[in-house]
């Protein structure tokens, strides 16, 4: 006997909207589960922000999700797992899962030349977090690092297939060709937008790895282990919560999760805080 | 004689960086006023905020300027200015003044065609912010809006030549060069960075009208209106406060101001909000 429900959906926080990507994941791989997202889109983005801020964050947006009784909680945002993963374990009973793990196992499954280039937000890179959890199971991987910072607003402008957009990825991606991976993991939510442009200027023998798909795998891992895994017949829920005004949110949501979605609650972030002092 | 000492400190704050291009141009128009500066770092970018969200933040960041004995606070955030003024007007004795209104005021002496441009975030546009002030004035003047959402973070990569900026800004300034204005206000403080890129853009006959300038040159008018005028005979000396790590901040301080800067401090947001309660 499990002490979560298993009817009880899955919570899903992000900074804002990349974690949309990932939503659209869990749905298509595992559709009768219900999906809380919350999308901290008063204080987005999280990359460019501290560590200490970071987690401060992460555990108030954890908080809010737990309040929804979620039996599961996904950190889907690449920069909160790479600071904040212990810790909401440690705080949590439900199993907590972030993007770096599922994004690093699948990535060394793929490369068959040893060599993984990683993708992400500066905080995500400074913080080296898939090269260190790459070396715990493989310390011969050659990993190659590089932030992205300008993919994030190109990918919310919607320009994923613009000129702008190419010259920005031959910039940032030149040192990663260069390198001779073959194997890249979009180490940030909101990269699979831009995928097609990516693997474009990667060339299609380089294997781009969606942390989103790998996440989705391993919550179904989860789930099947503790057996928490929803019995429904019928097509799961998603509730969708910001911190911000709905608008925008509700516009770009369109595009990450390919459909429109009309749920959306905004709620205090202040009310939050309170609640996770 | 006047309530506020008139040794005491100009005020500025920004969500983040942005406005320490108007810092720069204060400490170039007024050499010896000494400036306490405030930037939101950990809850930057306001731009793609909800008008309510930016109103709580602007007031909490002004309460920490007072809380400094400023004698005067610049909203040195187009996005603050445009949905935040006439409260923290209401809310404090010392003058304040935003960014629209000189912006505004400087494209109308320079105008002849009567055609002028305004660019800015997605805020700031949306808000009609520019328009609205130039229209009281003089309502013959035909004001073309354009939000440029990726000129913040391709300033802050410091890409200021770079090919992808140029393929961004003829996206984005197309329809203004079409229009034929002969007036262009920068309405963010972070457009001055790419100044040389619009510049190049929009042709040589377009005046670009940067919001900083224009501000330092009512902060100045405000100080001798009410007899605030620094009289050092020294140089005044800038504090500068923000809200996150301060390590970003120092490095693109750097090109933002022009000069290197060591006395920035960290304070806890949270304490902000705890004070303007």
């Amino acid at each position: 006997m499990n002490f979560f429900n298993r009817s009880n959906s899955v919570g899903v926080f992000d900074s804002g909207i990349g974690g949309l990507t990932v939503v659209k994941r869990i749905n298509s791989f595992l559709p009768n589960e219900g999906i809380v997202y919350f999308g901290d889109t008063a204080r987005v983005p999280y990359g460019s922000k501290s560590n200490s801020t970071v987690i401060e964050y992460a555990l108030q947006d954890a908080n809010f999700l737990i309040s929804k009784n979620v039996k599961m909680i996904v950190a889907a945002c690449n920069t909160a797992s790479s600071v904040a993963l212990e810790l909401l374990r440690e705080n949590y009973k439900v199993p907590v899962i972030g993007m770096i793990e599922p994004g690093a196992k699948m990535a060394l499954e793929n490369t068959e030349n040893g060599k993984i280039g990683v993708i992400g937000t500066n905080s995500t890179i400074r913080n080296r977090a898939y090269s260190q959890e790459i070396k715990k199971h493989d310390s011969k991987i050659t990993v190659f690092e590089k932030a992205c910072p300008l993919f994030v607003p190109l990918a919310e402008e919607g320009w994923i297939d613009h000129k702008a957009t190419y010259e920005v990825a031959e910039e940032y991606l030149a040192e990663l060709r260069i390198a001779g991976i073959d194997t890249l993991i979009l180490g940030c939510t909101h990269y699979p937008i831009l995928s097609n442009v990516i693997q474009k200027v990667m060339g299609n023998s380089v294997k781009l790895i969606d942390s989103g798909t790998a996440a989705s795998l391993i919550v179904e891992e989860y789930l099947e282990g503790r057996n928490l895994r929803s019995k429904s017949a019928v097509p799961g829920n998603n509730e969708y919560y910001v911190s911000d005004l709905p608008v925008k949110f509700t516009e770009v949501a369109q595009r990450f999760l390919g459909k429109k979605i009309t749920n959306v609650t905004k709620i205090d972030v202040e009310e939050i805080i309170k609640k996770s002092v």
